[in-house]
Order: C-alpha cells, then structure tokens, then sequence
C-alpha cells in the first residue's frame, strides 16, 4: 500500500508553470494506455531536471510514489487536476476580438486546463452578434451585467496597448478579480485584483539578451537566474 | 557632472524582463518631449517597487542617475538600448504561419525591440509565395539555405504541438541557436541550443492557481515565490 501525502497549500510559481506540462504529457499516456509513470521518465521526456520533477510531484500528489515503478498514472492525472483546478472550470471573459483574442476564443485547449472563456466583447459593433469558436461576441455595455449574473472573476485583455487601462477600468468595476493581460502595458489595479502579464517583447528580451551573452563569454551563461 | 557607472554583464532574468517596459515607456516619454525621468516616476506608472527600479537601472545605464532630477531620457534610453541590443537588429525565421505566426509575422512592435522576423515558412503549398506584412513565405525546403546565406540565428515555431519536434530538429541542424516556442510541448536540443517556452497553459496556471489562494486562504497569497 503507498504511503499517504499531503499536498502543499503553497507553492512556488515555477512549480506551478511546470505542472500543466506534466498534465498534458501524463494525459497523453493515459489516453496510450500506460499505467504507472516514474519522475525519472517525467524528467527525461520533458527535458527537465529529475530531482526537480520529484519535488513538484511530491508538493501536488497525494500518494507517494513507489520506489521503482513510479506512480499510478490515472491516480496522478487525477491530483494534479485537482490541484490546479482542472476538474472544477474556471470562467472568463475576453475582451478584443482581434487576432490575438481569436486565437483565445477559438482554442480548445483551455478548457482542458480549466478556463472557459465563455464570450468575447468587441467595441466594434460589426463583431458583435456573431459567434467564434462557439462563443457568442457581445458589445461592451452587456460586460457588467454578465460578469455580475454569472459571478465571472477572470478577465482576459486583448485590446490594444492604449486601450488597455480603460478596459481594465472596466472589468474591475464589474467585479473581475484576475486579469490576464496581453497588452504591452503594465495595469494599474486595486490591491485586490491579480494580474498576470503576457509580455512577448520581454520573452523575446530573455531570449536574444542569452543569445547575446552567450556568444559575449560563454562561460558566464549559467549566471543568468533561471527563474 | 554625472558619475560614471559600468554596466553589468550578468543580469537577473526578472530584470531582463521589466527592461523592455521601461523602454517602451521612456521611449514614449522621449516623443512626448520629456527630458528628464526618476527611478521613482517610472516606478509609479509601471506599478513596480521603486527600489526594483533603482537596481534595474543601477545595472544597465552608464551614468547615475541625478539624486533629484533623475536620468536624462535620451542617455537612459540609449543605455537600455544599447543594452538589450534593440540598435542592432537580430535576425529570426519563423516556422508555422498559422494564426499566431501571422500575429507574429505582422506585429511591427517586434522591430522596435530589436528582432527582424526575416521570412516565414510553411509546408503548405498554397501559402508559399504569398507576403504578410512584407514577408515572404516560403517552402520548408529553402531553410537551410537562406539560414546559412544570412548567417541567422534565432527560430521561431509556431506549428502545431506534434509537429514542433520536427520543426526545431531542423532548424537545429540548419544552425539555429535560440528557439523561442510557442508549441506546448517540451523540445528536445543540443546544449549549446536555447530555448524560450512561450506556455499559456503555465501563465494560465499561475493566475488561477493564485486566484483560487486567495478565495482560499487571503493571508497566505504572498507566499507564493513571485520570480
């Protein structure tokens, strides 16, 4: 019989990015068939440090794994879906229906991960009234009552850069209490409210500034902070 | 007369990440006329602490800034510039011209901070031949060739997730040497290879998984690991 664990309440933000990873890969192997999973094999197929992947598991699974043959796959499918909220939807709302907000809407794979974005918003009223993805696109002024009648609490920003703070306004004002953001601005919230950025020119700037100082003095690389 | 600083060469990730903020903002402050700024203004609009910003400054500029008056915005600018090597452009293909591809491919905000996305290639053959935002498209075929002609070192993949292994074993072979990936799997390379994972599911993650802390257990919200 395995040995009870408990999982932790609080965890670091690393291990939180790492763990849909481990979903998608521990779901694809559930669907082939496979078993039992061991953190070594984890670490091996998603290129990442075994003793790193011990301790993730260790902090979400709620049985330990056996020494040899690794854990129950259905059993860890389950702990980490239940960790992170997978089993329970989260709803959202987007607002911006623009190249960007179209690929949100219109993907499939959120909602594997726990979000559905159940309507788009759009200023522009030759959007509003048609479906994308399923999803009804609705005009701005239907934001508050919807938010409100359906107790949404995230709220995800594709607007443009200088429309941003004026829809964040918005959304706060309706009772939104997470914000993911992709515009290239920071927000300013109440203290209440989180938000999480998706700044791809600050990605870009991690990725070409190691370019840089790679070529620069190679032997500095492993300086930058991983994390 | 202002003290000399000196630059530093190994950087925090966290810093890497904000400079491209501050730049988008003083770059803004600059066309508005503005001559002077403080760690202290730039960490009021940007939401950021302002110790952060005096550190963040502190490692990248050439020139202290004044105790009172703050850093002169053209020096500031040029020193992040300079810095994150927004004045000499980097050159990248993309691979995928699906809908993120086009959003990248299209998106001029990529040239201000310093990458040239070349060209786009795409194994079907109705999009080869075509232009988006004044880029070629081009069969996968013409890779290697015009990534060695133009001595190119970053790839962009934006293909599908079972495709994304395949993609980047190519560009790898072609010489490829940073990948910034917006695939949601994990890719295998050579050492000397960096990659940037671009994983909405894990940004996604982090916001819900904080969001559901908090409804959970207010007090223990700032435990979690913030970098």
């Amino acid at each position: 019989m395995s040995r009870q664990n408990t999982p932790s309440l609080v965890v670091m933000k690393s291990t939180l990015s790492r763990l849909p990873l481990y979903y998608g890969y521990i779901d694809r192997l559930q669907a082939a068939g496979v078993e039992a999973v061991s953190s070594a094999m984890l670490a091996q197929h998603l290129n990442l440090n075994p003793v790193l992947v011990r301790k993730d598991l260790a902090q979400v699974s709620s049985v330990a794994g056996h020494p040899r043959t690794g854990f129950e796959v259905n059993q860890l499918l389950d702990d980490i879906g239940n960790y992170m909220g997978y089993n329970k939807m989260d709803e959202a709302i987007l607002v911006g229906v623009g190249s960007m907000g179209r690929i949100l809407l219109t993907n499939s794979k959120f909602e594997k991960f726990g979000l559905n974005i159940v309507v788009g918003f759009d200023k522009d009223p030759y959007l509003c009234g048609i479906q994308l993805g399923g999803k009804h696109i609705l005009p701005m002024e239907k934001m508050e009552s919807l938010v409100q009648r359906m107790g949404i609490r995230i709220g995800i920003i594709t607007v443009p850069d200088d429309q941003a703070q004026e829809v964040c306004d918005q959304m706060v004002r309706c009772g939104i209490k997470a914000i993911w953001n992709f515009a290239f601005v920071p927000l300013k919230v109440p203290e209440d409210v989180l938000v999480k950025n998706e700044n791809l020119p600050s990605s870009l700037a991690v990725l070409a500034h190691k370019l840089a100082m790679k070529s620069a003095v190679p032997s500095k690389i492993n300086e930058i902070t991983e994390n």
